[in-house]
């Protein structure tokens, strides 16, 4: 077996963003990620093996339950997006452009502010899957959804997250007063403490400047994760990751609503 | 101003592990991440600043209280390990080897296993110190501390948090029974109903396989972080990034304890 040059350089192109827009195509790496999404609803296109692969596991393909192409180890490397190319790699067909489904009314949802990070925002979507959240708007200044980084941090659970792009004060205007909407302030008031309503939004803003201030007037709940009480030294840290400070939040809330 | 091609050889040899041992030197850029590491102990041997920033902040060398170098943008372009080099790139001691503390008997020590992704790593000094943790102990088959990817994931933290490497085994044998231990596992006691101990250690296993088989007897709580109770569809994520995890884990101590 052997891939085409054109394949290549097709396979090479969905590091683009255009590219896999026009295309309708993302990459996906390595044999537990490519089985999470081909089994996760995510259709593949192709998935190509190096012989390697298929010699230890050669039911890899009835798992997926679609073919895969055996290439060699050098072809791999030519496809693959990583430093460390893993064994498998599948092109997925980019899921169509999900709708807002009133999860806020019922439920917890996420609104992600331009975060620019792939790690943060492919381990957010982790975080959620992990905390049963269902629904993420994020702004359209955020990183590309399908960016290989945030692919891979997502662990699969890209596949299980329906996550809807949205101008965000289009967004909040549309459902004005219909849920709280929960922002993290530095001054707002400790999460640990406060009795927190168990539908609405949490708002995540960019790793850099926090949540823009065009959004602040539609946040209801000022909210904060609190540091040490007692410090031995003046100093510490100033600011939690974007990620960190997403799934902090998203735990108190299933916490006290005895979710988890 | 000018750098010389020697120090530019040097300084980009500090992205090998090898050259920062044998030189004892680091890289961190950023104004704000070289100003915090300046201002919070950290030695630096050489600050590098181009024109550009120098004419916005002309009282930068004074608010570091060290002389900067100005170099064109070119120069900088040359010597940073980043994609869209920052205005400012700090050299820097390393620390000298950390001494153990005994923390353990009064306080959270964070212990490591393996992590070997530096954003994860740094993500934990910088949750550590948020958190008041002032002791990690990583295994020595944990991602090198000075990797620059983990001093930028750190934002300063580094140099605020007391890290030791130590084989973890010889570790436990040094300080058994004086402390619990705690560790993460998929059917461990759900954190969130577990009264935790005020002090111990918390250890967080390797992204790919977890702790490993031979610390688990050194284990004197199997702990998780439980999901949803109730799912709506059948599948979820498996797990969560280890730096979620350990931001998790430890909040919950601090919150049952009130020391947030």
């Amino acid at each position: 077996m052997m891939i085409s040059r054109n394949e290549i350089l097709y396979i090479k192109s969905l590091k683009h963003r255009k590219s896999r827009e026009v295309n309708g195509h993302f990459v996906a790496e390595g044999p537990k990620l490519v089985s999470d999404l081909a089994n996760s609803g995510m259709i593949p296109e192709r998935i190509f093996c190096t012989y390697e692969w298929l010699d230890m596991y050669p039911d890899y393909s009835d798992q997926l339950d679609f073919d895969v192409s055996p290439v060699q180890i050098g072809e791999m490397e030519r496809i693959s997006f990583l430093t460390n190319p893993s064994q498998v790699l599948g092109v997925f067909r980019m899921l169509p452009t999900q709708d807002l489904t009133g999860h806020h009314k019922t439920d917890l949802v996420l609104v992600l502010d331009d975060i620019r990070d792939p790690g943060n925002l492919g381990t957010m979507l982790r975080s959620a899957d992990w905390f049963g959240i269902r629904q993420i708007v994020c702004s359209q200044g955020s990183v590309d959804l399908y960016n290989s980084k945030v692919v891979q941090a997502s662990m699969g659970s890209i596949a299980r997250v329906n996550v809807v792009e949205a101008e965000l004060r289009h967004y909040f205007n549309a459902i004005l007063d219909e849920a709280p909407v929960y922002g993290t302030f530095m001054d707002g008031e400790p999460i640990y403490s406060s009795a927190l309503i168990p539908n609405g939004h949490i708002i995540i803003g960019n790793e850099g400047r926090g949540i823009a201030s065009e959004l602040q007037m539609y946040i209801t709940h000022r909210i904060s994760i609190p540091g040490p009480l007692i410090h031995s030294e003046g100093k510490m840290a100033e600011s939690l990751n974007a990620s960190i400070a997403a799934a902090l939040v998203i735990a108190e809330f299933r916490r006290q609503h005895s979710a988890i």
